[in-house]
């Protein structure tokens, strides 16, 4: 990708909701441009951040057994009066409106309405359960608050996966395997979330909330210190101060989080107003067990701006960057550029994706949005390093750079041999 | 796949529009599940079409320079009033309405209200000209008429591209480039799409549909039967019986039709009202001169089942296809069950995609699902042809079955040599 082609360059401009670290450092890197409050445009680098964070999510669904399916967006009121959340919460957090021939809409905020009359056309005896469907899809709320950047939307990806089972058992045991797989997302998408006990609802003391310790969040989590065992403050029965009451050692502290995912225990919820239930091995009719997990990739994406950043910009982990090498030139030197414009491409042939800064610019202005923009690796090609027969590589991470043959740079980006101190 | 543990299975029920063959074919199958008139979740089978064909839509796009990005499906009504057309068409096709604040917004059914104000961000000189961007994204329109199954959505997939241009001869050859990208993705998915005169709006005599010949179109246009030279009727200059003014020899004839795209010189018609305009070689300040270019992959997937199909149901173009081969046993033998078993896991590793009806279930009730479910290739295990040494190969194409050798079978599918006659 050759930046001076790129649709979506770096900005000194800061949108409106400037105090917000992510809208701020996504917005100057050219990642997101801002429609409204809650609501961004993904450019062409922010998309493909969020299509990483969308995969590993896909693949760690999958890997639990989920089918991906795909929902509308635009809801009929008739299935929200079933459950009787087209009222309360109602447009508090839906937009509801009307259409041709006064039918009335929702936009979807959550599925359980849709997902729950959909499982009913296929589940019909226990042979159909346990069965688990996702979607990766965008959803919107009628938000008062949306000031956070991409932690706050009125309107936001979403994957959101609906289990059934046939009875509690069933329902606990899949709860464990998409908290570890929750866990795994996490930690690919470069975040160390924890689990933190919040409001259960009707059917469960508990529901579960992965949240990332960070002062910018709106979340307050009390947590042990040792053992990070946590409660939402909002439910808390353990007390800042405290011991802990899991590993009995250590000291319970208040901390500001970020929820970047939940997973609750609906129990029959949804299942008794929809009337999905299923047929036992005596041919008894029973209710449906059900649970709903949900992460928000475009949440995911700000949350790691907030986590992983320093004064010069962005600083993306490996996994989820949009692309791997910031390559520029410094100088307008011919064998700059030529060296430069085949090692493009050598970096491509050798899989490794590459954004060329090929425009005529100042160092400084280059190194400064190579910074903000916060590729894994830096690639300086200039008249100093080709004296020294090699290229100036630096990881964003790392503050010092290292002069390295021309020829042996991609098997260093590989994590090979081949790397040379200065 | 196993298609006793898949979500979404056949189904005898017809939908309410049984009078769509596509929404009828593909809820019978098991593709979609019908929530309300012109809005569709789609099921695991579904889903996978889909993305094919955005794929394909994706490369070709990429192909003509085109830069992926992922705009909001909430608009703010100001964008709208800017370009004239909150009012007019207004609510004749946008959902609107209230958020908290009394602040409007409406659901975008086409994007350029949003886009334009986006490239004035990052269009300033003629270096910045031109750029094409696009996205695939559901769009939402408040449809009177949502009776054809996916044909026409209230809720759709959409590709829409647009380009900016220095002025009106880089439009034209973009035009053409995208047109021919356009003629590539309709072959690709299997349809034999042909480009039609339709109304130009205020900056062209002419805009170009794209579409497919079927007695279950809703339009009308008028086609010469040589060159295949067409009009739509709405626009037509040109009449049925008469003789074709290009080739000057065909006959022109009327024909019905599935839109399955379009693309539109759109000139500076939102480029004035947005103000977005550009510094040319001189310093001289000049309008941005824009094209947009329409492909609604949910309609494709419609046209292409409404295309392919026959009294058993649908057939799948490969390219398109959710998995390429329909596994299944006939008879309860143990030999049948481990052969197919072995089987269903060679297919995979050698990366062909297999549906395994591994369900207890009547010969006639499993070949009548394959035929309904239309994958391309059809493989039967059966004590029958066990004791052939072979198992039974189908095109869902083709008529006659073949005997093929178990180990040869792979070399078949993937189009190699080992065929052998019944």
């Amino acid at each position: 990708m050759r930046y001076s082609e790129l649709f979506g360059k770096t900005t000194k401009t800061a949108p409106h909701d400037a105090e917000s670290t992510n809208a701020r450092l996504l917005t100057q890197a050219g990642f997101i441009d801002q429609l409204m409050a809650g609501v961004y445009t993904f450019l062409p680098l922010g998309l493909l951040v969020l299509k990483r964070i969308q995969q590993v999510v896909r693949e760690e669904m999958d890997a639990i057994g989920g089918q991906e399916i795909l929902m509308p967006a635009l809801h009929p009121k008739e299935h929200w009066n079933t459950s009787g959340r087209w009222n309360d919460p109602g447009k508090e957090v839906m937009f509801q409106f009307e259409g041709r021939g006064d039918k009335e809409f929702g936009l979807g905020w959550t599925h359980e309405e849709i997902v729950t009359p959909l499982a009913k056309r296929f589940i019909k005896s226990y042979r159909d359960l346990p069965v688990a469907v996702y979607q990766i899809q965008d959803k919107f709320r009628n938000e008062p608050r949306a000031k956070s950047g991409l932690l706050r939307g009125r309107e936001f990806s979403m994957k959101d996966l609906y289990s059934f089972h046939a009875n509690q058992e069933s329902l606990e045991n899949f709860y464990e395997e998409a908290s570890a797989a929750y866990l795994r997302i996490f930690e690919r998408c470069g975040l160390d979330a924890i689990v933190v006990e919040a409001s259960g609802g009707a059917f469960a003391k508990y529901s579960h909330e992965f949240q990332v310790l960070t002062e910018h969040g709106e979340d307050h989590i009390f947590v042990c210190e040792g053992c990070r065992y946590a409660q939402n403050k909002e439910i808390a029965e353990i007390t800042p101060g405290g011991k802990c009451p899991k590993c009995k050692k250590g000291k319970i502290e208040e901390q500001k989080a970020i929820e970047v995912g939940n997973i609750f225990k609906l129990g029959t919820r949804f299942s008794d107003p929809f009337e999905l239930s299923y047929t036992d091995e005596t041919g008894k009719k029973q209710p449906v067990v059900m649970g709903c997990y949900g992460i928000g990739p475009s949440r995911v994406l700000g949350s790691v701006v907030e986590v992983h950043h320093d004064a010069g910009g962005i600083l993306w982990p490996e996994s989820i960057a949009p692309l791997s090498v910031h390559l520029l030139t410094l100088g307008k030197e011919e064998d700059v550029r030529e060296t430069a414009e085949a090692l493009y491409l050598e970096l491509w042939e050798a899989g490794i994706e590459t954004l060329f800064d090929d425009r005529e610019l100042s160092a400084g202005g280059k190194l400064a949005d190579a910074d903000l923009i916060g590729l894994p690796h830096r690639i300086i090609v200039s008249k100093k390093t080709l004296e020294k027969k090699g290229v100036e590589w630096k990881k964003r991470s790392e503050e010092k750079a290292k002069i390295v043959k021309t020829e042996k740079i991609i098997e260093v980006i590989l994590g090979g041999e081949g790397e040379e101190g200065e």
